[in-house]
């Protein structure tokens, strides 16, 4: 097997994210979205509201992590925030890990290593980069709800209390004017 | 309207792109995709096939074309390329423009100029970032069709010299060793 062959072999892998369906709908509520074009679409937000994230993030960095980010969901699917335990959030980053070991390990040994890092830095959100990419990863989804006129906030019976705890902490820790832009918004339709 | 709600009706507006399907279907062959995860599984294809640009192209400006270079099909909707005429191109040409115009119209100007600027340098396909972004755009509809079994292909009667002229000459134009790893494949299913 050659070098492209491994990297074609991932490039293949990855086109099943196509088929991972989100608890998220599109704007228009006519089906739910899948992380691979929602993966574009965090994409694009980091592009045009680039000017949002704190001094010294790289917004190329933001974006490689983004196009990364949900890959392992191709194993261990797609875990709606509001549905999350602590013991389910425990058992789903085991399940991430393992499928994050089987998925960059199509890739060369060097690209496996730089790709997987890259996951795990968004993963853990202790950089500013990951910080900034947590945030619109966080950010995206309320507006496609506000949008569709309910969407997984109505599926999971969400309140404004659990979507502060679970959505609002980190998109006010990464980009605080997307936050203070979007709550009133929330507020009109939630109470 | 301030700044942030100008970039956030772009945002929503750019979410129709999940609802554009193109000619190409999944690997599984379970459905067409459709152009917003496209744009994503090439942003990915970029990534991970950096090393095949030629010297002194910004990879990082790649993927900033590629999340791009499909929005217009909003509007003009998705031309599949081996259903294309001359008379067809320049139409299609004319759509795509005005949907430019409306689309990254919806931003502020300095980011409206410098976001149509970028899908413009794709479409003109002259500088070595949108040679090797268009390169990519023509290479991964062959590797869907390789996976799934005919695909776009077999719809479309494709013969290998149409592929040829249609994807073939600038895939060799920006990633030549490309070309080079998929032509056996292509031949050993088209002869």
């Amino acid at each position: 097997m050659t070098r492209l062959d491994a990297q074609m072999a991932f490039l293949t892998e990855s086109d099943r994210l196509k088929s991972i369906t989100r608890a998220t709908t599109l704007c228009d509520a006519s089906r739910h979205e899948n992380s691979a074009e929602h993966s574009w679409h965090l994409a694009l937000y980091a592009l045009t509201l680039s000017e949002y994230a704190p001094q010294g993030v790289s917004i190329d960095r933001v974006i490689r992590m983004l196009l990364l980010h949900d890959l392992v969901e191709i194993d261990a699917g797609d875990a709606p925030i509001y549905a999350q335990t602590e013991e389910s959030k425990a058992d789903m980053e085991r399940a991430e890990q393992a499928a994050a070991d089987r998925i960059f390990g199509l890739l060369p040994d060097d690209q496996m290593a730089a790709l997987r890092d890259l996951w795990q830095e968004f993963e853990a959100a202790e950089t500013p980069d990951a910080i900034f990419a947590k945030s619109l990863d966080r950010f995206q989804p309320p507006n496609q709800n506000l949008a569709a006129g309910g969407g997984s906030w109505t599926d999971y019976n969400v309140t404004f209390d659990k979507l502060d705890a679970r959505v609002g902490q980190p998109i006010r820790r990464g980009a605080p004017a997307l936050w203070s832009w979007i709550v009133p918004k929330i507020r009109a339709v939630m109470g």
